[in-house]
């Protein structure tokens, strides 16, 4: 492979290195801005403590080097006509990414009233980390953006979902030594076994060493140089190594490798796209050294700043009880001699200007870092044409995540480069199979001969096994304007509980900002689910995940149980359509019978909640009971027990609810897909015992529907019991099984005589005799596994 | 530094080799013989397809590695009279440390229905992957075991947390390489810049490179040698490599490696316990490659099984519909030969029996994998010694934090190594400094001069920016019978949801384990809540781990929320004492007024919920209202509102209601600490209007209370509302506020008359009155901030 060495010599001309350095103070100089002052913020008066914000907080630490980064980016982008975006890594970064942008015009754009001026400077100061204003890291506001600050972990992850199916892109990706801590981090840097040089972007990483954490140092700082090379060498990166604090020193080193590592990136490019290479090449990535808090106060208050975790938030206090130390702020910002940098009105002078990329190329304006402005339109084949064929409810065993595997495999074949799977190595084992028929999974390091379904440029993601990689590849992924979805096994989907939330907010402060575009919905499929775990058990066992996304924005969130495989064809033929939601799809894999045929289905699922006629005898005066479901598994112990009931008691009036959109149980001014009062009460009844058999904790579905008239709700769920046994006994033990249902049925109504006593007699009998029947032979009883609806 | 290099010319004799060989071989038959077979354990008679499970399930894959990991690992135990645990990473090795705790007989002794005879055998076969038995990964039922498999991450943080304090203890940690990709995983091996070669023990990391996860490779399998070599070595190990898959080869390559290990460590130990010497050593590690499914069928109908993903689970197919696969079954189990393995009585000859350390030292016995054996109480200093002095309620502010730092400096000094706290870099930021006055943080990397409270033999483990590490090593802490804190910031605890679930679920089952003993509690601090986040915002509020908490099991889990630092400080004496469960407590570290003398507040924590009397004017009629809160600043608002409340209708009965233990709001029905319904109803009246004030998300009170009889509860919280803002008006924005407490007061009563409509009005002045000035000034008006109780 050819490395074009010439360029190793390249130097950095002394003319371009003054106004490179020059650019760099003035965000510097802005940086500091931010931070502190509410007034005056060209210093044209004498600095006074009325023109300091009267709380000074944020984060400087971490902004001079990122500030660095970005003017060496910037004349990377502009001689090599880069396509480039910028993701900031370090948790509080918002002043530098906040400076630049304001520097190169993006920011005034998108915000015309902080205008590139001296007012709009004054703006810029005051609204950084004031109420209402913007936060100190960098958020769904900051233009050019996918990445949020606050918590730490996901960046390097963001950047390899933004470069996928995107081949000119460079996603320019700062980590912090903070951040290069955290679990996903660290398991992150293997991305580069799924990148195809051909097909996709680059990345680049850039590990800012700044030494520190928030009063730590950072472990990667304070190994030896020989162990930090060979650690990223053995995460198959080449590092070029940044090292010092002298500016000029610096700017010459970082150009250089700057100039190194995108002439590397082009020539693996070249070599794959034109030479048809295939082997996975070593990516380069800078490792910038510098102090934490570069340019700041060297000492204050006789304890050493700059190069230290002092220098973290706030350097120098300044308040009325250190009114005092005005002065000294006032002399470090003069220390950027703003007056070289901007003119009279507070513009950046013309010849700094010059040194920004322009239009699109900038990083605060690249329409990467805003998705939806690039968002073509997802193409889904008719859900129909993959469906079940259903003579009559019950007659068809189906499983869910098969027929949606062939669904899956058509939106593949229809989408190009413009949708993907991820999972963790558990679509097959989701019986998500039929999509390795129209793709492989992408895999860039090496094959043997008994593998399946690798190759370079697969459309699946899902051969790391780590939640946490597939999460922040598939935001990413979208962020930047394309589509996908997250295939989990519903127990492990917690691991990346914290993920989501950051997820939702994002998507939540993005609809309150007009310049931000819709991007697509973030799409969950959790199969292999709580109610079939044979050898896996407990651990195994957690259907929670839908408490904590139900705890989110309702105007973000959407959770959807489809009863059987034609209505998880229909839902998940919506979600993928949709835009800036999350959307939860739970489904089983196991056979279970099928209940609606696909037009059915249709219509169900767009109600979202519906009363089952079918399978109800209350026509003609109303229920004596609501029996109703939402999830697969205690849909069908439902009907089973619906079944015994309308057997043994053919006067009485049984009502069968089925809720796939589970949101339908909350109220319409909670949730818009909630139920009117109206609504709820035409379906529920005002005053009938409704039994509710839930798929996931019972609570959840209290919680939703608390506000209701109906007070006679019973909900039963999961409720944390059974490990290894059998499907059916795994219901038994939490009580929602047939059996179970139709014994409360018995107690709530009370007025079913001996009739009612005697059967609940037998059923009790029945629970025994299968009790001692899987212990004996460790199998469900044939005919509980066979049971079809209407026997 | 000495390494004792005549050991590398180590070489297993002949007799040795054959008898491991053998004993290996035995391991695994009974490996292969759980996930088949039902019946005919020894095959004296020829193998039937009655003698095999109905319902085969399990996972191969990864047992025979494992097998002859621990018949090495014994082999040193027994030479160098180690005192080691097991940790087994990989997630389905349940087959493996079955069958050797049983061949080393620590398993009959746990379960004397197990016994080492033909009977035994076959009970210990069936109960495999079988209801009402155990699970194909290692469990909490596994003797020997603190580390559940089922969810992949944490085996090494686990095992570290097992060795600190522990200097004579070695944990061998198998790391599958499929968990290697995970995150939490991937940055552990950096755990090795916290141990103390002089004060703690080793962990020898063993990476099984086997080559498969579920269905695909793993990459750190297929990566180049140099790169995998590179990567241990820049993570701080010292790798041996065990490459092959001849097993007489194999075994004479694993016990050298093994022996350069535990020579390695040894020196390691001597040179910092003898000599002093302090720098951090490059500890050894052993990478293990060999065939997943090693010793199993080469190939199964015409596919390679042997060394391919196809050994993960159940490799030959045996039931009705493969019945001539039986034939295959018997010729793979008897080239085991069992025969010359086990007596006529199915007991391992004692030839091979003399292979297994003794008592304590097999490692199925180690006391320390049931840690509660070893626990020693925590000593506690007396809380009362560290009270803030309240002449009234409200005169006096106070930091939560703050406060409690002082007595967990108390608590570290009373507890030598007995006692650790761990974070993420947040105990400084936690307010939590007083520690630091006692002990350092444990840190064996570089320290450089202006670095904090750093060195080798510190009792706060927080200088690694991973929530992952925190809760890994705590666990692994707790679980070998010691006590320990966590501390985080509120809404970051989210990343570690997934890991408190396991651990809550181990805690479970050892609850029904009589041999399983008692283990203190796992401990939660929460600071740095939702409440006040200044110029972090929207990504650092989350008061959702609440919610999650608490739906676990009731018997393990408990939520605390005290009110102010006398609070704290008793609820956290508390909980430090406690056993078995898992406590969270939430507290700030902002300034508040302070409401109880200690007296009062050990009074008021030990009954967890009360009508604060002195807040209170009902006491001779009842009230008219019902104003309650849990958390801190909820109730300094509801307070405040109260006090306008009395001020302004001073006929007005008003009852305050605090509640620290949150789950006092459950049924006893469904939690221990749950009240019953008659004291809910003293407390809270059968139908006045509550007007409850809480931290965290409303409808968790809502869910926890759904079943009490006063329909008129009215709970607000935190609905996901503001951002970076003031304190003040963050409540505002999520109507917790005082002012919106007495609107809503005025509202339900609705029978305030004029005076009730113009006090509203005036208060929706001052709302916003406020909002202007937080906008203008950027901080709260001087007299809300400044309220004190009774103004």
């Amino acid at each position: 492979m050819e490395i074009l060495t010439s360029q190793s010599t390249f130097v950095l001309s002394d003319e371009l290195l003054e106004k490179m350095d020059a650019y760099w103070r003035a965000a510097n100089y802005l940086s500091v801005g931010q931070i502190y002052l509410y007034d005056n913020p060209l210093l044209k008066a004498p600095l006074q403590l009325s023109h300091v914000k009267p709380m000074v907080v944020g984060h400087w630490g971490t902004s001079p080097g990122q500030n660095f980064i970005y003017v060496h980016l910037n004349r990377v982008i502009k001689k090599h006509h880069l396509n480039m975006i910028y993701i900031s890594g370090p948790g509080h970064g918002g002043p530098a990414l906040v400076a630049n942008t304001y520097l190169e015009g993006s920011y005034s754009e998108v915000y015309p009233d902080i205008s590139e001026d001296e007012q709009g400077m004054k703006k810029l100061f005051t609204q950084f980390s004031f109420p209402g204003g913007i936060s100190s890291h960098v958020a769904p506001s900051t233009p050019g953006s996918i990445h949020e600050g606050g918590e730490l972990g996901y960046s390097l992850s963001h950047a390899f979902g933004a470069v996928f199916d995107n081949p000119d892109l460079i996603a320019a990706c700062v980590v912090g030594d903070g951040e290069a801590e955290t679990g996903p981090l660290a398991t992150a840097w293997h991305s580069n076994k799924f990148l195809n040089a051909k097909s996709d972007g680059a990345v680049l990483p850039i590990l800012h060493l700044n030494g520190y954490k928030i009063s730590n140092p950072t472990l990667l700082a304070r190994i030896p140089h020989e162990e930090l090379e060979q650690f990223f060498r053995g995460c198959g990166w080449k590092p070029y190594f940044v090292e010092g604090f002298e500016a000029g020193d610096m700017h010459r080193k970082m150009a250089l490798a700057m100039e190194q590592a995108i002439n590397e990136i082009r020539t693996f490019q070249k070599n794959a796209r034109e030479k048809g290479d295939d082997k996975r090449p070593l990516w380069p990535m800078i490792i910038l050294r510098s102090p934490k808090g570069w340019t700041g106060p060297k000492s204050v208050g006789g304890l050493k700043n700059e190069g230290t975790f002092r220098s973290h938030q706030v350097p120098i206090p300044v308040d009325q009880a250190h009114a005092s130390n005005v002065e000294l702020l006032e002399q470090w910002m003069k220390s950027y001699r703003a007056e070289e940098l901007f003119d009279q009105n507070g513009r950046l002078i013309s010849e700094l200007a010059e040194l920004c990329p322009t239009g699109d190329k900038r990083m605060g304006a690249n329409p990467h870092a805003n998705g939806g402005l690039l968002l073509r339109e997802i193409r889904l084949p008719d859900f129909r044409n993959f469906a079940l064929q259903i003579s009559s409810p019950g007659s068809v065993q189906g499983q869910g995540t098969v027929t949606l595997g062939n669904y899956l495999s058509g939106v593949i074949k229809l989408n190009g480069k413009n949708f993907r799977i991820f999972g963790p190595d558990e679509t097959l084992s989701n019986l998500l199979g039929a999509v390795f028929e129209v793709s492989d999974r992408q895999w860039d390091a090496q094959v043997m001969e008994e593998d399946e379904f690798l190759s370079p440029s697969g459309r699946i993601l899902d051969a790391q096994l780590s939640e946490h990689q597939c999460q922040g590849w598939l935001e990413g992924y979208l962020l930047t304007g394309r589509h996908g979805m997250f295939n989990s096994y519903e127990a492990f989907i917690r691991i990346v509980d914290s993920m989501f939330s950051q997820h939702a907010k994002w998507l939540k402060v993005t609809r309150e900002l007009p310049w931000r575009r819709d991007i697509a919905s973030l799409n969950y499929l959790l199969a292999s689910h709580v109610w079939q775990q044979d050898h896996n058990g407990f651990t195994h066992q957690d259907p929670g995940f839908l408490d904590h996304v139900a705890s989110k924005k309702a105007d973000v969130v959407r959770l959807y149980l489809p009863p059987d495989a034609n209505c998880l064809l229909s839902v998940m033929h919506h979600c993928l359509g949709s835009k800036n939601y999350v959307n939860v799809v739970v489904a089983g894999k196991h056979p279970l019978p099928q209940w609606l045929g696909i037009k059915e289905a249709e219509i169900h699922c767009a109600q979202g909640i519906g009363i089952w006629q079918w399978a109800s005898n209350d026509q003609q005066s109303g229920p004596d009971i609501v029996m109703a479901s939402c999830g697969d598994t205690v849909t069908l112990e439902l009907l089973a027990a619906v079944s015994i009931l309308r057997k043994h008691f053919p006067e009485l009036k049984v009502r069968v609810v089925n809720v796939v959109d589970l949101m339908k149980m909350q109220s319409e001014l909670e949730h818009p897909h909630g139920l009117s009062d109206a609504d709820y009460d035409s379906i529920f009844t005002l005053d009938k015992h409704i039994i509710f058999n839930f798929h996931g904790y019972p609570w959840l579905v209290h919680r939703l529907s608390y506000k209701r008239a109906n007070r006679n709700l019973h909900v039963r769920g999961y409720i944390e019991e059974g490990t290894i046994t059998t499907p059916f006994d795994l219901r038994v033990q939490n009580k929602i099984d047939r059996f179970h249902l139709v014994i409360e049925v018995i107690d709530r109504l009370g007025n079913l005589g001996s009739k009612g006593d005697y059967l609940k007699q037998q059923l009790q009998d029945k629970l025994l005799e299968h009790k001692h029947y899987v212990q004996r032979y460790g199998k469900d009883m044939p005919e509980i596994a066979g049971w079809l609806w209407g026997e």
